[in-house]
């Protein structure tokens, strides 16, 4: 695929200076471009960079663009132009049909413009609407709906009944409808809670590389639209997100937790089961969080590493605390006494 | 699958208030139960809750009965009444038999009771064992044993020569018997130990989805009876878990540790490697453990999410501890000098 | 495979104390050992306990040869030498050619020494050199090549043009060449920016079970020479890891960031975005690490679980520092004002 400067400027209504019919063949890195090539800047990229490229064209903001020396194609959210450019000068290749080493139940409904590949398993009364592309090796349970226009990478798994909306991207990998870890005691041992809901998942989601989402115990577990999650994240049981958020890789989140929409969840957080977060709310990397949220905000308790010499006398001196609020209330008491003899 | 409230009361040998006629079909939340449902109630719903329910029967504690209008199926442990209740109306279907897409090694032992799903892989000399269900994707190593009742779902893997118990459930994408990560130094390089230890897993045991077990280096990984583990855990080699323990999801045990009886091991908890903790050991979210552990008890260092702008000044605080101390000694031997002039 | 005494020896470059005919027939564990075993051991291990071993040999340290009645090889690297003696005794089996149930695109070139396992999905223009070993179940995207000698365990992704080297070991179910999680905001919505790069992974890399690593946004993800990477760990869009690297389980390196030479990363730690971090750097467990690091050391952020009870106590004043600064402050004023009367 390929354009002039002016075709792009209009698919992102930004405007061109410079010549607008220079051709644009593909997007690269500012380190890497070449001719034919559309490269974007954010803030922290300096004029001399951007004008030693031999890029084609550079995607800018109005208040960079004076600084351009060669073809410019400006814009009030480059990153945004960049991605949309990305998309349309790389666009997915779709070819559908069934592969002959697919196992397709009879009783599954397959969109004619669908593609199952090779060695994919598509179970009973599946129905996978048009433009459904279902990678190799991809495991999809009985009863399952997978919306228009969906894509499941490699060895994906959905398991039965659950329901995966429009427009989402299943990386390699990834579970959706595992089970729940539910259990009741008796005595020392741990008995099953079947786990009976589903998961549904809204249009425009991404779910990361084996991230694992888990079926709700009797309801179903919810995952907004909108919503974006990384690798190696695991949603319990009965949790539901709420639309836009987006969360990070490793992170954890337990059981029957609601998040609000618009959250962002930074890398290897932890949050903790049946809790209530707002909208808008923001966690920063690593951190734990065990309460319920009501104010939309920026939340923490990350740490961060320092020399481990300097981290040991640090972490020391946290347990010496409560010996040193002995010997401060001491202190203030002997100068309590001084004060009241005079 | 569906019975009367009697006869549901005699399988969990609890009692009934109310019509024993009543017929129940399946179990459902409270807030979404019909007719035909039953439902629990734990100690923090209000009777308010279980009396508007449409549900034609509620489990609940003696204690609680007398609020219930409705009927009641009472005992003293409602939820494992619910587990046993919902495993009874919601059984495992299981069609016996070898799908045509399997790819079975002529070697295998396969029970005629066992289900082999499409594209599993069964390599030479497994066994299968009486009601073993291997799910579509599985792939099973030579020279592996699965025990009676036990059930892999999609894509699961357990290699060369690992053994795994009776009624044990796998989640979809589980890795058993990995390499264990064991290098040895040469200079600046790292030397693979090859690792030539198998898992054994016991009866009873649950496996969550995209979990990893490392095999043995040259003994074996092993995991209790009735351990139940969640989603995304890494169990190293040489690790050994003691019955009836519990972990949740995004856990790390590194190699060659211990892990006592009853435990229950938090969300995203770390521990060290070559550790011993004993029975009834209990670990908060997050924490990290980095010292055997020879008492029961509950054990943390958890920090808890605070807002960003609190967070930032608490813990630059921490890092002024080494000042505060200094401070602090300086007043005590200011005020020493003051207390011995007198 | 087995040899004598003398010829293990001669395999490491080590000396023999007593029989050299010793036959030695495989590698055990100190605690499991008997006739034909050959054990090792490190300095923690007393010398009572080597004497007790019925193996037909130990591997020592010159240093410990003394204490040794039975038969010892010397080494000066006894971990090395027993780690080399292990691939040498328990060689991997690997027999040559394409399993018919594997799904091999025609424009695949693939070595005659290569092997491709049963289900393996084999895409085209993809390229296997002479003894690749392609697992059951993997899937091979488009235009990827495997180096001479790389073993993909079962399940292994190697997503669309990304390469890896030679003798590398994917183990199970890990994947490569993900998408990054790179998105534009559009308002409340997050708008995809495709994910164009490659993973490239040098010679003797190791990748863990379930493992993830993304591909670049533009330009390549690199995964250094000799880098040794456990389970559950990801690897974001644009890292470069530096060689002989060793990153332990459940570690997330976020997007951009570059590690350096023979570092050493813990497990469970977490390291942001767009940071450089030196060669011969070393981070404990569980640290978070939100800075780039230019002096080579060991940095930590960890903190260590304690009784809950006394934990507890100790967060809580770490939340009280703001309090106890107040007050210290108080009392220096106090004390200040005193002396000035004097």
């Amino acid at each position: 695929m390929s354009a002039t400067l002016a075709e792009l400027a209009r698919l992102v209504r930004g405007t061109v200076r410079g010549d607008g019919n220079a051709r644009i063949e593909r997007v690269a890195s500012i380190e890497r471009a070449g001719p034919g090539d559309i490269v974007f800047a954010v803030d922290n990229v300096h004029a001399e960079k951007l004008n030693q490229t031999s890029a084609s064209a550079v995607i800018v903001r109005d208040a960079d663009a004076q600084s351009i020396r060669g073809n410019a194609l400006v814009t009030s959210n480059p990153q945004l132009a960049f991605a949309q450019i990305s998309a349309f000068l790389h666009p997915e290749t779709h070819v559908p049909g069934v592969h002959p080493a697919a196992v397709v139940d009879p009783g599954a409904k397959i969109s004619p413009q669908a593609f199952v590949g090779p060695r994919a398993v598509i179970g009973a009364n599946v129905v996978l609407a048009e433009r459904a592309w279902i990678g190799p090796g991809c495991v999809i349970g009985q009863g399952v709906t997978i919306g228009a226009g969906t894509r499941l990478n490699a060895n994906v798994i959905v398991q039965d009944r659950c329901v995966v909306g429009a427009d989402c991207l299943l990386q390699a990998g990834a579970v959706v409808g595992s089970d729940g870890f539910g259990f009741a005691r008796d005595e020392d041992r741990w008995i099953k809670q079947p786990q009976l809901g589903r998961v549904v998942i809204r249009d425009h989601v991404e779910i990361g590389a084996n991230t694992t989402v888990d079926r709700g115990t009797l309801d179903d577990t919810v995952i907004g639209e909108g919503v974006k999650i990384d690798n190696l994240v695991h949603i319990a049981h009965n949790v539901r997100i709420g639309d836009n958020t987006a969360i990070a890789a490793c992170v954890g989140i337990a059981g029957s937790t609601v998040i609000g929409k618009r959250c962002t969840i930074a890398g290897q957080v932890g949050i903790i089961d049946h809790l209530v977060i707002a909208d808008d709310v923001h966690i920063t990397a690593d951190s734990l969080v065990t309460n319920s949220i009501t104010q939309s905000g920026t939340y923490s308790s990350s740490l961060k590493a320092e020399p481990a010499n300097e981290w040991r006398r640090t972490s020391a001196r946290l347990r010496g605390l409560d010996e040193f609020a002995r010997r401060l209330r001491e202190l203030e008491k002997k100068l309590e006494r001084l004060f009241t003899k005079e």
